[in-house]
């Protein structure tokens, strides 16, 4: 008990630090890698939804489709749980993402 | 002229329209595999700054660090370019993200 109590060492203070240190540039690494994932996925993904915004426009579809947006939401839970996120956050993201992709849609149906 | 300004045969109008649903459904299949990406890539970079959570709060360092978050900024901007990505919509998801992992981050500061 009385080692426990025992303050640490200044050398295990400063090993432990530079420790934490590289554990840090190595977690904020594999955030980059994962952060080019995002972005490259979201890019593509943006060229399908422009894509289904013009076939909307030219065949006279309401930008927004609820049923379709329900059963997004709906597999999007699924995956969250399988991929352990957060099921709140990942309907936030998916609500994030739609509102722009709606934006989008509606700035092509006023410019035909 | 005068052709192109005829209405289109019924015949044609049905086999475009089936077209454009085909089509749709490609996209949305698409959209349906990325969003699977995003999901999972997501869950990879959740684990990551939970565990910079952990170590930030177990080395008494600030939630937030400014200067790791500009590079973040100026690095996605990058990108977003390079993946034809609407800059200004990857720095509001970088943004949304951030804002998601400073709150986890001042949940485990307060519950050490």
């Amino acid at each position: 008990m009385h080692q426990r109590l025992a303050p640490p060492q200044k050398g295990a203070d400063m090993t432990d630090a530079i420790r934490a240190a590289e554990l840090l540039k190595e977690h904020r690494k594999s955030i980059d890698r994962l952060d080019a994932i995002l972005v490259y996925s979201l890019g593509e993904r943006f060229k399908h939804t422009q894509a289904v915004g013009k076939l909307k426009a030219k065949h006279d579809l309401p930008p927004s489709d609820p049923a379709r947006e329900a059963a997004q939401i709906a597999r999007l839970e699924d995956l969250a749980k399988q991929a352990d996120l957060d099921t709140a956050f990942a309907k936030k993201f998916l609500n994030f993402i739609i509102a722009e992709v709606i934006q989008h849609h509606q700035q092509h149906q006023s410019q035909p």
